[in-house]
């Protein structure tokens, strides 16, 4: 009989930043992980050996801190990263992205796709996001081979859709993916995507929700992104996006709203009220010029609100450290007050309160016992990180992605030393690269034809 | 007698980003440097050999381009970095930063200080920045030391500072410092630095800006930054920051504008036809809560617009990747216009027109044959910055300080493989983490002795 060390896994030699209720931050920490779950959590005992386990991670007194909850991303879009910037949103996307995904999207684009989004989030610090896509069973397969926990939502929309030619079928596709998803072990959670309320019928909106009700599943949906959709809402349905979707019954405690940039604050009453989250992303709002979601008054109603990156096309990076920092400092310039939106609130953001988001409250989202072991470790000793007088004001306004050394995933070592260890990045990178240069070749192709 | 190579350092193998008039990209690209300037730069002809040259780099694929320019910091505020976060400006300022710059400040904080600075400017592809503190003489050896090319800027304020205890004597410092440095071998051109229009007087301002127009330097000023100092400047002179600054007579074309967020109309013009240009350095702007400048609206005016990281106290990184993806965006937020400073827009003021700001536009910013060799060359070979369909939009939308591999400034290899060649890194963060601590520890007793 083999002797079975205590632990898996013990971390230790780092200041660990909690993120549990109280926030506290344990110098000296020791993380003991066994089974995939923090087993424990507290300071080292200088005048004890550290327990036996398989492996011991010395943090060289860098950062340990839950790892992060990227709340809205369609991972296989980060193939089409830089394909067209700095355009009209109609031209942006009826140009480009609509004609890119038609020629080019089909299960071996999303695989690829999916693995070198997990590699970038991973390599970033990223180990769950919430995604909505076509052909979410291959992205759910990707997820789970790369060991990314994941919530998966089948997208749902009137239209031809990758991989839904017959859009009769969107709701019966998303059902069948969700019931083979939720049967199947691994890292990942099925969920159903409605794109939003003005491709998807209140009909198509009332079937799936009731599909996501029936398997308790989240329900996702894009809403109040642009002035230009509350304006068509208002004019087709008499009221705004956020009280249309309530009226169709849509709105409770297992629905994320993406975006929500513009409500007003009888929206934001009534997202509170029906215990509604908010997938909150400001990069992609930004960039293509949607304005800016009153996070802070979502905040103080009550709203649990995640940080999501969006699509690469849209973005174009997965880097929630960027995301934090942007986070934290929008809001201030906004108000004109930089008290908003403090360094504590937006690491809650992008960590505990996404994953609340979610509904993965329960088991990621904080270095916690009885929790997932979703951890990531970040190296402080470099110039941008020197000297560090509060570890949380450098996670959000100092710190890169690329700080990130080691990443966690239910007690899985995903990332060692700047290593993905779960899959081959330089297969990645070649997949990638070649299926950009068909994009590309493609893309130039038909503006030539066109021009 | 020795051979002499025909080149001191050649770059190849990688897509060049000229930032030239015509923007042209490179693919393939050969930069051939001699006695610290660009040589000649092209595409390599495969069909004939590489040049003799003494070291050879070979940019594997990679993008190369002009360093970046930095058009305002207080590097010796990097040992402040993340000290104080989400107060109020007053209380940020007057509890925290002022009391810790009376106490700390000295010669030897602001050596180490500017070399801390320097290794996180330079690995992030920095290779200028234009500063402005005291003890600037000491800041000035140590950008000489490091090799960063630098416009270096006297302080000015009519209260006591560090290093001049007397104000009536900040005018003959400063000139004593410029007169000292100008007749300096090295990478460091010197300036006048007047605080603000509010903490120097008008005579102040004058007898600053003729010493810097009879030795023909730099005149730079922090301004139109808050809404109170607008409010006050209206109350006081009747008129706004900018005009008053006009009135005293210190608008012209070598004047930098540090902030110009709270500028109207009347004053972009006037910036305008003045010539004067303007440091925009958003994330302190955001960060602060100070507000928004109306960049595009000085754009369109003509002003030639440069970013700037400032302190980093205020920021609080010295990250201009992250500085260009914000500016990039913000402005399509508060427009609403995704098409308000496309990424060739933000690349250029981030190196040429930042360039132009500060008076260096003949010496860098662009790569061009005959300018310095002042340039970086980033590792493509990643996740998010793959795949590549126009540089442009990575260097903008994508890329991160940490994807900088090399950074030359004037012909002199400074960073390789992302090891600082030119001093000991570890040795900076070892006497920078030992200043922290002595500065935790000073702030930690007096919050205890208050409270």
């Amino acid at each position: 009989m083999t002797h079975r060390p205590k632990y898996d896994l013990l971390i230790h030699n780092g200041t660990a930043v909690t993120v549990n209720k109280a926030f506290d931050i344990l110098g000296n920490a020791l993380v003991c992980i066994r089974d995939g779950r923090i087993a424990s959590i507290g300071e080292t005992d200088p005048a004890k050996k550290l327990p036996e386990a398989d492996t011991v991670i010395d943090a060289h007194g860098g950062i340990i801190m839950p790892g992060l909850v990227n709340t809205h991303t369609h991972v296989p879009m980060s193939l089409f990263r830089g394909l067209a910037d700095d355009l009209p949103l109609s031209i942006w996307l009826n140009d480009h992205i609509f004609p890119a995904e038609a020629r080019h999207v089909d299960p071996e684009f999303v695989r690829w796709a999916t693995w070198l989004a997990c590699t970038e989030m991973a390599l970033g610090g990223i180990t769950t996001c919430c995604d909505g896509y076509f052909y979410e069973e291959q992205v759910a397969d990707a997820f789970n081979r790369f060991g990314m926990r994941a919530v998966a939502g089948q997208g749902i929309i009137d239209f031809p859709a990758p991989g839904v030619a017959d859009p009769a079928k969107n709701i019966a596709t998303a059902r069948a993916f969700a019931e083979k998803i939720s049967g199947q072990p691994g890292t990942v959670t099925a969920s159903l995507f409605c794109h939003s309320p003005y491709t998807c019928s209140a009909g198509t909106l009332r079937r799936a929700k009731a599909v996501a009700n029936e398997l308790s599943l989240l329900f996702q949906i894009h809403v109040a992104e642009t002035e230009s959709e509350l304006k068509q809402c208002l004019a087709e349905h008499q009221t705004s996006p956020v009280q249309y979707l309530d009226r169709t019954g849509v709105l409770d405690d297992r629905t994320l709203l993406v975006h929500a940039v513009w409500v007003g604050d009888e929206d934001i009453e009534l997202i509170a009220d029906r215990g509604a989250s908010v997938s909150h992303n400001p990069e992609s709002n930004m960039k293509l010029g949607a304005g800016v979601a009153p996070v802070n008054r979502l905040l103080k109603a009550g709203v649990k609100v995640g940080i999501g990156t969006d699509g690469c096309a849209s973005n174009n990076n997965l880097d929630l450290f960027r995301e934090m920092g942007i986070t934290a400092k929008l809001h201030k310039a906004v108000s004109g007050d930089p008290t908003v939106l403090d360094a504590q609130t937006v690491i809650r953001m992008a960590t505990i309160e996404g994953a609340s988001a979610i509904g993965l409250d329960d088991l990621t989202g904080s270095l916690e016992s009885g929790k997932a072991a979703d951890l990531i470790i970040m190296d402080t000793r470099q110039p941008h990180l020197t000297p560090m007088y509060r570890p949380d004001s450098h996670i959000v306004y100092a710190a890169k992605a690329s700080d990130v050394k080691t990443v966690v995933i239910g007690g899985r070592i995903i990332v060692k030393n700047r290593d993905v260890l779960t899959m081959d990045t330089s297969e990645i990178l070649r997949a990638a690269g070649q299926l950009g240069r068909e994009i590309k070749t493609c893309s130039a192709r038909i503006s030539n034809q066109e021009g």
